[in-house]
């Protein structure tokens, strides 16, 4: 097969032969799609197994425009066994099936699963969801150098010139993926909304510590100018595209910004960003740029697929994201208020649960509900609401959090509410959340106003429908 | 009458004698109830014309201890002409029946008529709502000193010098009551909101010029400690107890919080503020301090009332404002999204039409529909939707809006929508709008979930009812 390239894109797949030029601005991995121009499919997504979902088969579908000569297929496969495998330094994951709701193997994306969710007011390492855009870069700490530069100049710092010579700032802070609870916007009226079918456990709430990045700007005098604050991974594929990802510069300069290499009391894991990391408090996960080695400072925004074409909440007539004119939509920052039920549940992917089956507690007959709450940019949360009748009355969950200055209220909130077993009916019947910030921000009550295709920023009330246990529902007749 | 201080507070109320000890925490108008104290009501309502509601009568019939002895009543109602007029020197406000649905005279609240509030992109002085918590004071400007001080240290400037030595600073921003929408969260279920009862017009679009709050600041040497910073007003009782609130500190070293001298290019106006007052913008109005002559940085929020026990959202368990612990409840600051729907519109008060009539346009045969809407904190309006089927399916309004930096989107944006006549319905139909913000923040469909007994922050999807006009349906069928 041959790249023609004043044609378009072409590539192969099984027997058909595709042409993707007009998809490939909208590819949700970036550019990274034109490697496999001019070849087959086969080898790439062998690797970055992310693509074996029905929505991408039919995607690719829609481009097909004629089929292999015969033998190519056999060829094709043949060459599979010598293609370089990315992925080969990831970590190894043990148990992880315990821990997520595993979403796609390669890269790695898995959310917490909801009960261990709510287990604790930070979130161990082992149990922190893991979003990962491609593989786990290999990183020598003797070697690694943080590059720092504007257009005029470019510094470089070691990691222990990092370490030893800023001051370390610890904050806690909720991270949360733009797409956490995505799964819930799919709707029969307004379609699919493309991407990892996040439940609600892209979420995870740590102490952070490390270096402020103001602090590193001001000692490079680059805080004066530039209105954009690029951070580059060492995520990047074999032609050298990165993760990037930026932040305004005023928020760069503002309180809590980190350049984290600590998370709870220990060195990042490779998972989490190893060596370095960015930390943005109040901001959607994409922005937290893990194994940065890269910062620019810059009038611009970063030009990555990750800034410019994704992690943007596109208008709802756009149905694909390839009709979207995306440099209409600004690039995502701040969170937005947020809340959900997390136990109980199961250890059943919680997408897939219709009725979950509960049993009060024995001893005093309640049955108690948890979730999480967090409001984006640094507001407090206010209240958290409990309604057992869509919304028609409402009662005030119990809340744990954190003593935490104004706006900056990065931490998540844990909230419990008990129902008496006798208020209970024994028919299936629902449970919804809703959490207020300090300034009357809410959720709406169905995302079917926030939908997007792309399935960011779903804050709507989160519904579960519980049904009580047969064994206690027997009992409890039995006493009677 | 006598004031028996350990038994508490008596007043006297035509035949009745009430004694509100348990309510001087909670009167919406601060402590200057407690200049009633051992008198006769009447002569304090006679100003207060605020007080003339059905509520405030039910409220005060709680607290009757007994009856007042015969002939009292009369001496009290002789008392009254004596009594100094504090409203004396507020403005002559022509015409203020066209512009406005004056909502109190004493101290003058009214909101702009919805026609009105579209019909431009700024807000004339003229046609901008007025909230006045107490009289207007009377100014000389000659001998005008606003007071800069901390605990430490106290400055003053003239107006001349706060007008000459500082850099002039204009923004487009802004200004929104608290309670705006209010009267649309009073509902049989949870009850009613308490206070004035605003419609959609409690808001307005301004340009503003002043001198940069963080600039004064600044110049004092006072900008580097101290949590908060108080602004208190010439709006003063006879006790000479003054309105006033304040803002956290980050915020008042913000780019564009101002004293404002001019409004609209012109000197302000003695309704709102002359000779000076803040814009605090993205902020709820009741910070935006008119007729400011004490800043005060201090560790403490202001103390006033309206600080303290008023303008923050109670929980919704509370249905008495007497009930509330208010010092657990964060004082409001940033707004949240908003959104309202303004033509068609009539010159009826808002809150009483049950169903609008309405003639599309006789040209294009479209009925069009405007509002306006605004994001909380500087937060850009993303886009406006329009349902006409309760929320199920939503159309895109077209957007009027300023370019803005990032998280200073102070104006707000004005929204229109055309609908076919061929679509509208003969009999009557509802339409919804909501705004959501670049960040994915959006409008709750119901208040049913952000009620409040002071019904502050109502931000729920704004609801009219329409009717084709008969004239239009008959003609319509002429045709046919």
């Amino acid at each position: 097969m041959q790249r023609f390239h004043s044609l378009g894109y072409w590539l192969a797949y099984k027997d058909g032969v595709y042409d993707v030029s007009s998809f490939v601005e909208n590819h949700p991995g970036g550019k990274q799609i034109l490697k496999t121009a001019g070849k087959a499919l086969e080898s790439c997504w062998k690797i970055f197994t992310i693509h074996q979902i029905d929505h991408v088969y039919e995607t690719l579908e829609q481009y097909r425009i004629g089929n292999l000569p015969k033998g190519e297929r056999e060829a094709n496969e043949k060459h599979q066994e010598t293609v370089l495998d990315l992925f080969q330094y990831d970590p190894e994951r043990v148990n992880a099936n315990e821990t997520f709701f595993i979403r796609s193997q390669r890269p790695f994306n898995a959310e917490t699963k909801p009960n261990l969710l709510v287990s604790s007011f930070l979130t161990s390492v082992e149990n922190f969801y893991v979003r990962n855009h491609m593989h786990v870069p290999v990183v020598n700490i003797n070697e690694f150098k943080l590059e720092i530069r504007n257009e005029k100049s470019s510094r470089s710092l070691s990691y222990d010139d990092l370490v030893d010579k800023y001051k370390s700032h610890t904050i806690t802070s909720a991270v949360q993926c733009a797409g956490n609870r995505r799964a819930a916007m799919n709707n029969e009226h307004q379609g699919a909304a493309l991407g990892t079918q996040w439940y609600v456990g892209a979420i995870g709430n740590a102490r952070w510590t490390g270096v402020k990045l103001r602090d590193l700007l001001e000692s490079f005098g680059l805080d004066k100018e530039g209105k954009h604050v690029q951070f580059w991974g060492l995520d990047c594929d074999t032609s050298q595209r990165c993760y990037g990802a930026s932040i305004p510069m005023e928020k760069a300069l503002s309180e809590d910004v980190l350049l984290a290499y600590e998370m709870n009391g220990e060195l990042l894991s490779s998972d989490h960003g190893y060596p370095l990391r960015v930390i943005v408090p109040g901001t959607i996960g994409a922005r937290s740029v893990k194994w940065v080695n890269r910062i620019i400072v810059s009038d611009k925004e970063a030009d990555s697929h990750w800034q410019m074409s994704d992690y943007k909440i596109l208008p709802p007539s756009i149905k694909e994201p390839q009709q979207a004119d995306f440099d209409r939509v600004p690039a995502l920052q701040e969170s937005n208020v947020q809340s959900a039920i997390c136990s109980p549940s199961s250890d059943e992917d919680g997408n897939k649960i219709k009725v979950l089956s509960v049993k009060p507690n024995d001893k005093d007959k309640r049955l108690t509900v948890k979730g999480y709450a967090l409001g984006g940019g640094g507001r407090a949360i206010q209240n958290v609401q409990i309604s057992l009748d869509h919304g028609k009355t409402w009662f005030q969950a119990e809340l744990e959090q954190l003593a935490q200055p104004h706006m900056r209220a990065w931490s998540w909130t844990l909230w419990t509410y008990h129902i008496n077993a006798s208020d209970i009916p024994s028919k299936p019947f629902d449970i919804v959340c809703r959490a207020m910030d300090t300034h009357g921000n809410t959720q709406p009550d169905t995302p079917l106003g926030i939908w997007n295709v792309r399935g960011v920023m779903n804050n709507a009330w989160h519904k579960i429908t519980l049904q009580i246990d047969d064994s206690f529902l027997k009992k409890a007749k039995e006493l009677k």
